[in-house]
């Protein structure tokens, strides 16, 4: 007779919850990534562009979207025990959208990158992340393409999605997307309609690690001026386009090309010079503006943009000085 | 050899389907609420606000939100089989947000409280209740974060909610959240951007049940006039304007504070004086409205309504008159 | 001693992913629906109707929804290994909104209709299909109600529907929904808001094919010319009214019934006409407009059709030509 056997019968909630344990393993792990504030000394406001990231390494080697980081060499970190660190971020990738920022931490929880060519459609996921600056959250879901292709979703990169059935938010980007074993198979990255969401599979994460490292030991931890703008986007492709139009019956439908605003943050620099959410970058300087990484570079510029924008049939310019940091 | 062990093995279906035992236990408990109506006697017409609620006593003991019954002492009960009870609204707690009703009645299913203390996050957790007025509709999704704090939903009180990502709408407010042993763990109160569900704990409940018998048993049913304006709202929160801004491009920023309207009956007193979805009511009668309940006492004092409201960028007033209802 | 106590205990993810082995089972056996296209070679472009279906007898027999072939008699078929057929319509019902295509295959995947009397609240379902025209994405939820009667839904016909809360959009129409066995319960047929999609119950489509299996031996293999004017639609339905308030606030309120445009493709006879997303249609030809079939039917004939159409709270007419498909 074994000890089991002797133990009185499971309830439901006992025998049917695996997604607690899934997400009770994962979320320490789970990191909140900021950048700094301007002016005064309050983190973690509202007022700045806001993601998540988790920790693959107990060293504190943390992984998150290049987009959250924007051009900033230095971010603000926050664990899973509600502590601050200043993260360096040593290596990004503007093609696949990844970042690996370092803090100085011992012993910290970690999250194993799973194999993302195992990966089943239909099998359960959890995502967690901030969605709605709401930290700590976790949705559910089942996979719903296991190789959705770059192309299909019109960007011009030849990358591939895990596309999921869990609701994120652009808070959820950068966090990580865990299987029932625990393991992170992919990191959150993209919003299409809801229930349709995109994940970097973690292949690409290992392999993008294995570079950082590199430049990680090398890393002289130089910090170089960084900007802020005050704005959430992404590139504008083809299959958007109609859910946009029923947000706003008069989204430009024949635009081949841009970058949307999802957020503007209020009192920042894009707020004042009248950017809107739904508003359309078309060329900055002059130059024609295609996909999303073009809007971060402009950005970390630091330069003075004239911003061209569209916003419903009609077009718009407006110039902007994107904020130094610190 | 045991029965079972000749038995035929069980298919994927039989074997997996742990919530629908779940959905079939709890939902004969779940009631249909309705505030009256004013000038015909059809029962449970669109024209008016609508909830959800369920049964904890067999003698017809019911809870639900206090925004749903707001301000009446009767409303209209339809249980699961479809008997239709008047229901006494016998206790409120506007803080909360929790109302307590008695039916006259026998032998009713009920739905046992659960100890909130004990959720886990990511457990299995249903939602019952009437979604856009479809009733009797169950969703299912995972515990997101087991304790919310309300400071982090920009409401005034000191409470926390059970944030899940099932998916609700206005109609399930007052059912309940059911986990895998068939217990009610929480009560839908408010629901955020798609997928970002607020729940009240089931110990909140069990404390205000406990104060509510005392005043059922010293209950002396004197009907008061109830008054009746045709809005359905919710407070303003920071958190909730980017979303709002994105159904509506000029919704207004700089709003600190305020009560919005989610639906304005056709018909209703509130319709015919201008009132539209997505207006902000910012005060009343000259003072300054902060929270929803405000908006409540303000409809059951039944007195002339000087209301201040704002649409886009514009302040608009209007003069209203709540309509009797019985 | 089995084997299988001396294989080692299984992870998580191999006990729990029950739904990936319902994926896995169903994926072959769907279908991608297209019109052809006007005027070039380019199939499966964006500019048409496009929907899902599904395989049910190993030599081509295809289900899927009426309103997808629209009036024609012909349309392509793409399967799962990417292979693209003609099919022909072999079989129509406007009032289930179901429909019977032939391809000329032999030794397809095929899916089993289950029994829809069987179905349980609460029960695991995916759905299949192509929302926003990603392909063989899986989405996953449970069944809200297992017959939401179409007079709730304000539809004026005798039907019931599979309530589920899995996320669909017009591209799953025509797909399956599958339970945990692997069976087809249902075919998905309406979106209403977010988590709430209804479908249409897998005896319907049992007596339906029952009948185009009739017309299937008969079948001359006529082809008749067919019309195309670019335009997703659904009848309006009181409980839609509030959803499409809240995206657009202007939305007509003293609308009874109509027929509203989801999308209105671009380039297409309709969008050169002036008709737009959420633009509502009250009469063609003069004859009042109340239900879906009849814009399809007046489509279908081919004549210029004078349509009257409601705007927020003006009235517009317009007269379009349907463009001949071949």
């Amino acid at each position: 007779l074994h000890a089991e056997d002797l133990a009185p019968p499971k309830s439901n909630r006992q025998k049917w919850n695996f997604l607690s344990e899934c997400v009770e393993k994962a979320m320490p792990a789970l990191v909140h990534i900021q950048c700094e504030p301007p002016n005064n000394g309050q983190p973690f406001s509202h007022l700045h562009s806001t993601g998540s990231g988790f920790i693959i390494r107990e060293d504190g080697l943390i992984v998150t979207n290049a987009h959250i980081v924007r051009g900033m060499k230095q971010v603000l970190v926050k664990i899973h025990d509600g502590k601050i660190y200043y993260g360096l971020v040593i290596a990004v990738d503007h093609v696949s959208d990844l970042a690996a920022i370092k803090i100085e931490a011992k012993n910290l929880p970690t999250l194993k990158l799973g194999d993302s060519k195992d990966v089943r459609a239909g099998e359960w996921v959890v995502a967690l992340g901030s969605p709605f600056d709401l930290v700590n959250s976790a949705a559910a879901g089942i996979v719903s393409s296991v190789a959705r292709g770059s192309e299909e979703l019109g960007l011009q990169k030849a990358m591939e999605y895990i596309q999921s059935d869990v609701i994120i938010d652009f808070g959820n980007s950068g966090g990580p997307l865990v299987n029932l074993d625990g393991e992170a198979i992919g990191m959150n990255n993209m919003k299409g309609p809801t229930g349709i969401s995109f994940s970097i599979p973690s292949n690409y994460i290992k392999d993008f690690v294995e570079r950082a490292k590199v430049i990680d030991e090398r890393s002289d931890n130089t910090q170089k001026q960084c900007f802020f703008l005050g704005v959430d986007f992404l590139t504008l492709t083809p299959n958007i386009i109609p859910e946009l139009q029923t947000l706003r019956p008069d989204f430009p439908h024949d635009l081949g090309m841009g970058v949307v605003l999802i957020k503007v943050a209020r009192g920042s620099p894009a707020f004042r010079y009248g950017l809107r959410p739904l508003d359309v970058i078309t060329s900055i300087n002059g130059q024609p503006i295609k996909v999303a990484s073009e809007v971060t570079a402009a950005i970390a510029s630091g330069q003075q943009l004239k911003i061209q924008f569209r916003r419903g049939q009609l077009t718009y310019e407006t110039i902007v000085v994107p904020q130094p940091q610190y």
